[in-house]
């Protein structure tokens, strides 16, 4: 991986197609630069002008007075391979490439460009970023080669005076968007790193960015925006390595709806993939998905002001002078997923004496405007925070005029140093300019939708729970042993696709079991023997390749109880089979004791072109399927990411006790979803698709009540000696 | 109801309580008002200072050189109703009182004095607001007897140089909520009307002025916040005359949740209720629920720039000059259940001849900066709109610089002249405040958010649809006549609770019926006589008033096929019954041919304390109950809101065609909800619960698989005689 520190910090600068023309692309960008006071030299360099906007242009980068550091290229595409070619040969180390007209266009021509690009930057071992990109911003070094209106000097200043706390940086696949996030925060005071638009990522991908950053150690809160994911390993291992330095990524997918992915497809050559399986990634990961711009700069506001004083719960106290806003507070923190406890006699005890007849300190705590006049914000919010009940603090005050802020700004101040539980601010009223200031360089954000304060808060108790659980991983699970070779040769010695009486057995090799594994029988006799060995009530099931989906074709009987119920069943699950398909293979009907009763569960797992076998697990029935209620993730995974998971379904209530049943064997479901996984992940290569469907899940134990595995159509001996 | 316009537009005004201390609430107010240019006549009146605020100040309203129109109370509590009565008295004709310490307060003493008020209100035909108001602004007289400091003159002009179009007013419970609408649209170039903030309500009510301004008929769209609501049949008689009339309501209703809630009861003597039901009414009545400032604001503003160009359908096309842009706006109109489909190929090759290669027409439109630069925003929202695909355009600019609007702006001015569609802008760059002119003044609203201005093209489409619905109400629904004096007969002669076998007879009389009715059987031989009778196998069902959960009980056997079946069903029924209940008064058990299969449906009726009966339908299966997905409606309804009922559900989809099996006849289910619901509401002081759990829907007709029926605890003679 080339010096990407060389793109980013470089002491000398080409630009490369610099003009005069500042109405063009191609002079906004040096008027850009020139704006700023950055510390390094610039060196416009141009086929056709001496002087480029007053100042000496060089023909070439050959004919620089100095070595430079980094090309930014802004030529007609069909020049830049060539162009790219001859800096690398000269020791320019990176390289930015803004023109368009690469992969984004109709046609193979783009695609062998950008294939020329990543060649030379292997070649010459160059950090090289584009094409299609809008250029980056290294704010600290004041360097901007872009063309972005937002960066443009009568934008604003790049750094506000007194800034929040920590920096962002912001790495973006498009170019307005990436921006745009820089322009937007303005006036949030938030001090900004590196804005990197990455544009069709020839080479240097948004990772590459992310983890150079991360080693650079100066970004506190990453703003990502993805289109696609170019090497999804690279993105994993980067999000991985943020999460355990406690950096969180706060991540734009776009195109996650079929128009949104058409619109990707065809102005990037990006394929921006299935987002249930971006968000799986991203939840295993502790990547925060935002939509919107704003509640993102909210997030990255947030997690800058608390640095590690994250809420250890969920559990918020509102402190407010006005009723009806406290009101509207409550309910954002409900829909946030946040609790808002009534508070504990001792600390309601605290706050009453600071109350009015009219107040209450139930929670929302009701200050009035009276008791805020006489006690300050600060104060009651220090008060709620000492509640052991309260992991962090809503206070709702009307920052229309500063002059009461300012007053209670060194309590404000103290409170912050001395809290150990974050402590929000949002206005209901328009903030005044100053009252932003006030708060903001006293060390709050200032928040003015309800609704994304609230959020912002949740994502942090999610994001702190998510990152002592990974650092705890696995401490607590049950060690288990699978016999991998046996399930390799098994499967090796398996057809293309595995009916349950195929599949159980490789299965338990890995110590998925659950139920009775049942018999396969071949005629009506073989049904009855079996049958009455069981001496129960059983199931008959037809096993056959060519019918995935029984009970849709009717080949299925269950409750059969008798040797006559049983012949009759085994003639009828036949004929359906036969009437459904004709011409399937039949390997033979699989006789079973009637699993006892409980929650349905669906288990799978299939593969995701990006981000190889995710594991699925939704509630059973036909429901689910119209409510897609399901919950994916990568494999493998430990017996808390597997809780984790049931957790996001929205109808895991109906695991617990229910109508005078008692609650599902959740542990045994769990465990079952860890080995599942292993499973998974040790024979990704080879297994393209596992069901399930259903699984029974008891007050004790679980039932496997139907499996099926399908193999990867081309096996991994075939696919090795490619 | 007394004139309303006496209080909102008077000429002379009294300030009773007035002072000069500008630091206190009684001085503020003084000179808020003062502070206007209103044309009328203040007088102050205080008990202690012959001047107030350098103007003569008068010891009574009785010593007024003129009668005054309108009296503002800003004094202690406990002089209110004195001073009320006094006002009264001597003619004047309309109260606000700001004062506090009434209902909001703990004990007796306030809810006593809310009633005196409302006694000497009405005994003198006053207009009464408040107590615990914080007053009001009528924009256009420029009258602002309110001490919010966003009405302050410091704060901004009262009405914007260059208004959107149409006018705006604000009713909210919440004092400080209510001026925060106003204070958060600045910028905005919204014209506002009223600002009334209503308190405590001890007289006149949020509906009261809804219904008076919707007669004004000088306000277009209404923003609304609710803490409860005091007499529910004037909300609705209001809700259904703003819909008629077209003018949209846009609610925030807090205390949603149940910390809001508790909230609520606590600051406010308000009770607020379900928030389910409170969605009910509003869904019915078209009212559209916001939770967010910025978010309702946004759709004031789409409202108001449409007028009554709402869009005939829920199709957008997406024009772009930036890729990146034009996928996250597609995002977002996909997440607010808008369709953004490919375009026809007339309007594709009409848009095509304007586009660089690397451009598209598909949409969303991505015309690059190119394209734009060339043809201007106007002219690709004029060719998409074109299209007979598309019901809405979404233009996405970048609105940082003026200077490109600025040229566009003859064009865009004869797009909104000329086009019958919605068009509206999104920039994802922060505006500059000239192109936020540019743009209101042209027509357009100009939004910042995505999913904002994606959720309000969408509140206007499904607010034209339901509007039209309204209108055009009952046309097409089949007429039937239910046997009420039957019913009503029946319902009297019946006990408390009637368990299926009473229930279906008497909601018969409302041709509610399916499936085979079943006989009762008191023995286990007239249960064998009567499935014998049946030749089908049968589902036997305990009939007890005590046992209105009969599966929890175990005292249900289906599929029973035979007479051993029969008779040990019949005896494990009631063998269960009785272990589960020991002192159940049982009926015996229903004999019932066992329903052929189709999807399970629970509909239902209840009462809800504020809004009287409110039937409901959710899908089956113990699912249901844990994801809440169930819609609710008030009685009674119609072909067409039945239908939207079912629409609301999430797992709608499964009535219709599914894993091979036909569609559900959904007719079916609408007549039977239609009838359900005139029999709801015919009986509704009979009928506290409807229990139709569940209803199986089939490829064709229906069958009643149980059904409850719970009266109301005191009948409606009992009541009738108090």
């Amino acid at each position: 991986m080339p010096d990407i520190g060389k793109l980013l910090s470089p002491k000398t600068v080409a630009v490369i197609g610099a003009s005069s023309d500042r109405k063009g692309l191609r002079g906004r960008i040096l008027e850009v630069m020139l704006s700023h006071p950055f510390a390094g030299t610039i060196y416009p360099v141009s086929r056709s002008a001496a002087k480029v906007q007053n100042r000496k242009a060089y023909s070439s980068v050959v004919a620089l007075p100095e070595q430079a550091d980094l090309a930014i290229l802004i030529i007609p595409a069909e020049f830049v391979p060539e162009e790219l070619e001859r800096c690398g040969r000269n020791g320019v180390k990176a390289a930015v490439i803004l023109s368009s007209g690469f992969a984004e266009e109709p046609g193979e021509a783009g695609l062998r460009m950008q294939a020329a690009i990543r060649a030379t930057a292997q070649h010459y071992d160059m950090a090289v970023a584009g094409p299609n990109s809008e250029g980056f911003a290294n704010i600290a070094a004041a360097l901007c080669p872009t063309f972005s209106p937002a960066m443009d000097v009568t934008a604003g200043p790049l750094l506000p005076k007194r800034a929040l706390g920590g920096e962002v940086s912001v790495i973006s696949q498009s170019g307005g968007l990436g921006f745009a996030f820089f322009d937007r925060a303005r006036g949030r005071n938030l001090k900004f790193r590196h804005i990197v638009t990455t544009g069709n990522e020839a080479f240097l991908e948004t990772a590459d960015f992310l983890d150079y950053m991360l080693d650079e150690g100066k970004t506190d809160v990453f703003l990502l925006l993805l289109e696609d994911i170019k090497t999804p390993a690279k993105f994993r291992n980067a999000a991985d390595k943020a999460l355990r330095l406690g950096k969180p990524l706060i991540v734009a997918k776009i195109g996650q709806t079929e128009p949104g992915r058409r619109a990707v497809a065809s102005h990037t050559a990006a394929l921006a993939g299935s987002h249930a399986a971006y968000r799986a990634i991203f939840q295993h990961h502790g990547v925060i998905e935002g939509h919107d711009f704003d509640e993102m700069i909210d997030l990255a506001a947030g997690f800058l002001s608390c640095g590690n004083k994250l809420p250890a719960g969920k559990r918020v106290a509102i402190c407010t002078s006005s009723g009806g806003a406290g009101v509207w507070m409550a309910d954002a923190c409900v829909r946030a997923g946040l609790e808002v406890p009534e508070l504990d006699a001792e600390t309601r005890a605290a706050i009453d004496v600071h109350l009015p007849s009219y107040g209450t300190s139930q929670n929302p705590i009701d200050s009035t405007a009276q008791g805020v006049h006489k006690l300050g914000y600060a104060e009651f919010a220090r008060l709620a925070a000492q509640s052991p009940l309260i992991d962090g603090v809503m206070t709702v005050v009307t920052a229309r005029r500063s002059a009461f802020l300012e007053g209670d700004q060194p309590k404000l101040m103290a409170l912050a140093r001395d809290c150990h539980k974050p402590v929000f601010m949002w206005t209901y009223t328009l903030p005044s300019q100053r009252s932003v200031e006030i708060l903001n360089e006293t060390g709050y954000p200032l928040f003015i939708n309800a609704d994304s304060c609230a959020r912002t808060m949740r994502a942090m108790a999610d994001y702190r729970s998510l990152r002592e659980r990974l650092l705890n991983s696995a401490a607590g699970d049950k060690p288990f042993a699978p016999d991998s070779p046996a399930a390799r040769e098994l499967l090796a010695a398996s057809p293309d696709v595995l009916c349950e009486w195929q599949a159980r057995p490789l299965l338990a090799t890995y110590g998925i079991v659950g139920g009775e594994a049942g018999e396969l029988a071949r005629s009506a006799d073989e049904a009855e023997v079996a049958a009455r060995r069981f001496a129960r009530p059983v199931a008959l099931k037809v096993q056959s390749v060519d019918i995935p989906h029984k009970t849709e074709a009717g080949a299925v009987a269950l409750h059969l109880n008798g040797a006559d119920a049983v012949r009759a069943g085994y003639y009828g699950v036949m004929a359906s089979a036969r009437a459904y398909a004709p011409r399937a293979l039949i390997d033979g009907v699989l006789v079973q004791p009637m699993a006892p009763g409980g929650r349905e569960v669906i288990l799978g797992v299939s593969r995701d072109p990006n981000w190889g076998p995710l594991l699925m697990v939704g509630l059973g029935g036909v429901l689910v399927e119209a409510l897609g209620d399901v919950a994916l993730s990568p494999v493998p995974i430990d017996d808390a990411a597997a809780r984790a998971m049931l957790g996001r379904l929205k109808g895991a209530a109906i695991l617990g006790p229910h109508r005078g049943a008692p609650a599902a064997d959740t542990d045994a479901l769990i465990e079952l979803m860890v080995r599942l996984s292993h499973f998974a992940a040790d024979h990704a290569e080879d297994v393209a698709e596992i069901d399930l469907n259903p699984v029974i899940v008891h007050a004790k134990g679980i039932s496997l009540a139907d499996a099926l595995i399908i193999k990867s159509s081309r096996p991994a001996q075939e696919r090795a000696a490619e």
